[in-house]
């Protein structure tokens, strides 16, 4: 269709059928037999006429079954527009890849991206039209259950994988790629700052801290192109973003220019009653429209007001024509208008999703996204000859897919028994369920594994224990899991501990008590294939972490790229009281960002730093040499440090990172060069520039281990 | 001196008297035999002609030691200008009173301003001129170090003892009542909010959040007409507070309307290089003076640059004649120019300092400010006949004084052991130190406490563990105290936890082993008398936390002024995941703020509430009855909710309370009025003011324990 037929048809609409547009209701509205009469529609007063004018729908798949739907709607939709099918496909749809802060430990934006095509596709072909994702919000505190969405604490890297997942799922042509979807760049904005960590709580940021942090990541998913944005929960300077009209109508749609679709997050316009914002859901219907929010997500506050609240002249319609303007360019773009049922295809449905083409995918990126921890005298990989102990929480274990799984099937997926099983025989394994803990079996145990080489410990936290609505206060691993490691490590075995988990743990209990550590994140669907492929040594690991690891909770929020502080600790100090520090633990996190051990050994050539002419660009050169037996990827990463700023710097900020891949022996020159723009920072006055001065350019194979050298710039403008 | 007089003794100055008049040298400099070639003035680059010039001098007291150095200045000085003699007198001089956080706990503001009469009489007699108190930095993180030196997490609290102090240290005739000294209000702004509670640490806040919460407390101090404010060693939005010209220049100055003197903290000029604003102390200098610091405290960017930058044209000397003005004007408010001694005198400091009246208030001030935390089945007060075992840290148990207490000595304070003799013999008290921990010990004293009726610990924290510098990541008691504990648990005694310590610990692990609590903060010199008086019932405890207490660090930053969110966990919908909670601890705290228990019990009336005509005022009632058999104080507590805000509003807030004290079967009735003036909060736009609506109001004992009213109220203008 192009723009004066869809403006014909914007002009057709009553306003009641405008109305129904910006309103998204969940599958379950069109899977009741008899749903005219019943349950959700009658709690939201939805009549049937109301029914046909309706935009969206939420959470339901399938490609027959969303083309019933639509057919159905169709034939009731006065002017004949087709619904909008939306759904959380976060890592995945069926084929479950990583979750997105394991996606984020591979450092390759690609692969990323390639998660993002194969989870589009299977998501279109079941007839899905737009997903919930990429979240790209910044995390800092590990008590907050959903950074196992984001991509880390990083607002650089950030900002490359909100690009990845979004020219992942949309491709370069949406409307004729149909195996496409629609992405939605979330939480609008910083949800991932709560307090304490706790899930939905405040966010309190400075509004420079806000654009220089936390607002990149969604900047760099909007000019990829993103066709969505959802709003966030949280409240940001006192106001719940879903009612944020300086956020939403002068930040994201001024000055970032976006034109799509502003999607509420879940019932996020009712809640501003209880954020005590809004009196009733009328007011708050008022509010989001105000801010700019399009499309409301489960509650009726559009559907049930916005009739009155213009009559009442509280709102001007041209906010409604704005609104679906914007909602119906999108269903053009998805081209929609021409085929309401775009991808949806029962037939290829079967060959495409969960084909092994896809899992073959999910298990490389699994192990490209494990971080080795810990690797004491090389214990890892382990000899094939050796016989194990492996010791599981439950029979199947199977719980390896994380939390944002929704259609991925536990049953479908490999546990790490299974895994192992690829390369050893049944009866090399001595197979343990740990959980509940019974004393008693202790000591049965420990005599059993006088008769193994290794032990093989899974451990970490079950996917409830990550995601939406999953604060913990406690990072440590579950008591009984500490409770076994330290009995086993009684025996003389070597214990090598794999962990699934959703967040940066408290690893300081156990650390020493175990050879080796593997962070796995929720691996997703190829879970024990791709362990067993690390363990074996298949696959030398090569994930970095992208969000630090503390020593102990009391340390969070902590994240490597902090603000200078006026009394630094450093190594000359550590005797001196009155500094920035803890009297009772150190500063560093436990495993730093950027961490991550391999099977090889790289060796870092000292750097050469090249200052340009012009004083404005820095080339840094580095010679890394795989000096180890093994063929291993590294990640060379570049830091830098603005030593004297016009508002405090941040004590190390990632510009750039490479990973390459070396044969034992082989070595590798890698060259990166930075611009003025690389300097640039937000400013007092919030605007984004650069001074003369020194600088700290730092390159190494973690945060933490950095060469470091000084050099001077002097840009000729601000 | 008169005005005219001042302006032409700051006409005859010349620019290195200017300077030298905003340089503030520690006492150091003045005690050296021959400090003309020695350390710290060639440090500072020190010339006998350039110490003539000085302003201030830093922690040095003693009346004939300062009246010797301000004899030997003037006679040196060309024109005369006597030095100002300033120092951290935070809770007490010599007599030392609770800490701050203790001082808080009596919620009695009059106590508060008896303490600052008493601490300004000792301090000034030993000849000073100025304290450093009070500290009024609202505080929400347990985890930092100087919450002790804080009122609590309130601002409405705050803004009273930021009152009470100023009041109390400079009285009503500053120059004519020797026995007063300049109060400083501290610090200037936001330091009570370092990141993860670690010292020093960056602060991140919202404009809004500064004003409503934290500010109020500082601009209470400064209304009361304190003298001074300090400057924060903290960077608030990006820039270090003593740099901070937005602060200083636009709130402090020109909206707070503060004239006085505008003091660095310690070293906080120099460090602007750490915090990567300046490149060097010059650059620091610069920044300084631009953002309107009078005093540079132990760094020499004043005195050895503002010279040259004046020269350079970098800045106007007419930034250095404000300055100067300042300081000459309050050195002529303190009437140091007719009597440059003022308050010094060796024969009255003798009998002034640490006098019998002084340590009498000291002990009753301490007995308010202990909270009974615990009390099951009524365990204490002791029965005097009881034969004790009591458990102390050390030999001597001195550490009662807590930190900030310069000039008070452990030797001449009263240990928890010399309390109890004060009412019962030595042969009542099988005396134990416990520290540091042995384990051979406790099988005897298993044995020993058989003979014993009660058990008392004396725990908590070192005073070395709170105060500036010392941040801890771990909120539990020492592990050694823990263990005690739960070992003497296994005997069938009463167990009574004297708790000397200077933040809210995390009591989960033993709340449950003992009988009862008393969080007796470190509560000054005659810590132990008071002690005994509330373990004997010769004083009912009264003190209300006015801090949270948490279950966990895991859920810090805890308040109970949190803002509301949009998923808010209530009684009804505990078994909901998807709310603003943790998955493994409650939200709440284990001792909420405004919680304190009693010896007796106080019964609550249903309460009046009675809405004005004019809609624009309520008075609310309440009857409170005395149903035990001892008199006791009870502080009953007034708060609100503002139900539907502009921006979001906390879940409460106080707005009065009222400490009154009743014999046994006595009532009193309590009566509170609100008027528009209490309703109004800070808006996006930074504006004050009130809309109607619906509030809730509530009252009872503690901030969890309330009865509840919803009222409308109906202002004309906001």
């Amino acid at each position: 269709m192009d723009s004066i037929q869809l403006h014909h048809l914007l002009g057709k609409m009553t306003r009641e059928e405008k109305i129904g547009q910006m309103v998204q209701l969940a599958g379950e509205f069109y899977k009741e037999e008899d749903s005219e009469n019943t349950g959700p529609m009658h709690e939201m007063n939805l009549s049937p006429e109301k029914m046909s004018t309706i935009g969206s729908v939420l959470g339901v798949s399938g490609a027959q079954t969303l083309i019933d739907i639509q057919k159905e709607h169709l034939a009731k939709s006065r002017l004949g527009i087709p619904l909008l099918f939306m759904a959380d496909v976060i890592h995945g749809y069926r084929t479950i890849f990583p979750i997105p802060l394991g996606i984020a430990s591979t450092w390759d934006p690609n692969l990323a991206e390639e998660s993002a095509i194969l989870s589009a596709k299977e998501a279109a072909v079941s007839g899905l039209h737009v997903t919930f994702a990429p979240m790209v919000d910044l995390v800092r505190d590990a008590r907050w259950g959903r950074v196992m969405e984001s991509t880390g604490e990083d607002p650089y890297l950030n900002q490359l994988y909100a690009r990845a997942f979004v020219r992942g799922y949309q491709g370069k042509d949406l409307i004729n790629n149909k195996m496409s979807v629609a992405a939605c760049i979330k939480h609008f904005a910083g949800y991932g700052a709560p307090i304490a960590g706790r899930e939905y709580n405040t966010v309190e940021l400075s509004e420079r801290t806000l654009r220089e942090m936390y607002l990149p990541a969604y900047q760099a998913g909007i000019d990829e192109g993103s066709k969505l944005v959802m709003t966030a929960f949280n409240s940001l300077d006192g106001v719940p973003a879903t009612a944020n009209k300086p956020l939403m109508r002068d930040i994201l749609r001024k000055e970032f220019g976006f034109q799509g679709v502003l999607i509420s997050d879940w019932a996020s316009v009712g809640e501003m009653i209880s954020h005590g914002i809004a009196a009733d859901l009328k007011q708050a219907a008022r509010l989001a429209l105000k801010a700019g929010v399009d499309i409301e997500m489960m509650t009726g506050g559009y559907l049930n007001h916005l009739h009155d609240l213009i009559e009442e002249g509280e709102i001007s319609e041209s906010l409604l024509d704005e609104a679906v303007w914007r909602i119906l360019t999108l269903k053009n773009e998805l081209g929609l208008f021409e085929d309401p049922y775009r991808g949806a295809n029962s037939k290829e449905e079967k060959t495409i999703v969960f084909s092994l083409k896809h899992r073959e995918k999910a298990r490389k990126i699994a192990e490209e996204s494990m971080v080795l921890l810990k690797n004491e005298k090389q214990v890892l990989p382990l000899d094939i000859q050796q016989k194990i102990a492996l010791f599981v929480p439950e029979e199947q274990s199977k719980d390896v897919l994380g939390a944002w799984s929704w259609k991925g099937q536990q049953s479908e997926s490999v546990s790490v028994y299974e895994g192992l099983l690829q390369h050893v025989s049944k009866e090399s394994i001595v197979l343990k369920t740990y959980s509940p803990l019974k004393n008693e079996n202790h000591k049965d145990w420990l005599t059993e594994v006088k008769n193994v080489d290794v032990i093989i410990i899974v451990g970490g936290e079950s996917s409830y224990m990550s995601g939406e609505g999953a604060s913990r206060s406690n990072l440590k691993l579950p008591a009984e899991q500490i409770q076994l490691i330290k009995n086993l490590r009684t025996t003389s075995k070597p214990i090598h501990l794999i962990l699934f988990n959703g967040r940066p743990l408290d690893l300081t209990d156990i650390s020493q008590d175990v050879d080796s550590m593997i962070e796995a994140w929720f691996p997703g669907t190829e879970a024990g294939s791709a362990v067993a492929n690390l363990l074996f040594g298949q696959k030398n690991p090569s994930g970095k972490l992208t969000m630090s690891f503390p020593r102990t909770v009391g340390q969070v929020p902590l994240y490597y790229n902090q603000d200078s502080t006026g009394r630094p600790l450093t190594p000359y100090n550590q005797d001196d009281k009155y500094l920035s520090r803890y009297l009772d633990v150190e500063n560093s996190p436990l495993f730093p960002f950027g961490f991550g051990l391999s099977y090889t050994e790289f060796k870092y050539s000292p750097m050469q730093v090249t200052v340009a002419e012009s004083k404005e660009e820095v080339r840094i050169e580095v010679t890394i040499t795989n000096n180890g037996n093994l063929s291993g990827a590294e990640i060379v990463q570049l830091y830098i440090r603005d030593k004297v700023g016009e508002v405090v710097r941040p004590v190390k900020e990632l510009k750039r990172f490479k990973k390459i891949f070396l044969e034992p022996g082989q070595s590798a020159e890698v060259v990166f060069q930075l611009q003025k723009q690389d300097f640039k920072y937000v400013h007092q006055d919030l605007s984004v520039s650069v001074e003369a001065g020194e600088f700290d350019v730092m390159i190494g194979s973690n945060s933490e281990e950095l060469e470091i050298e000084t050099i001077y710039l002097d840009f000729k403008k601000k």
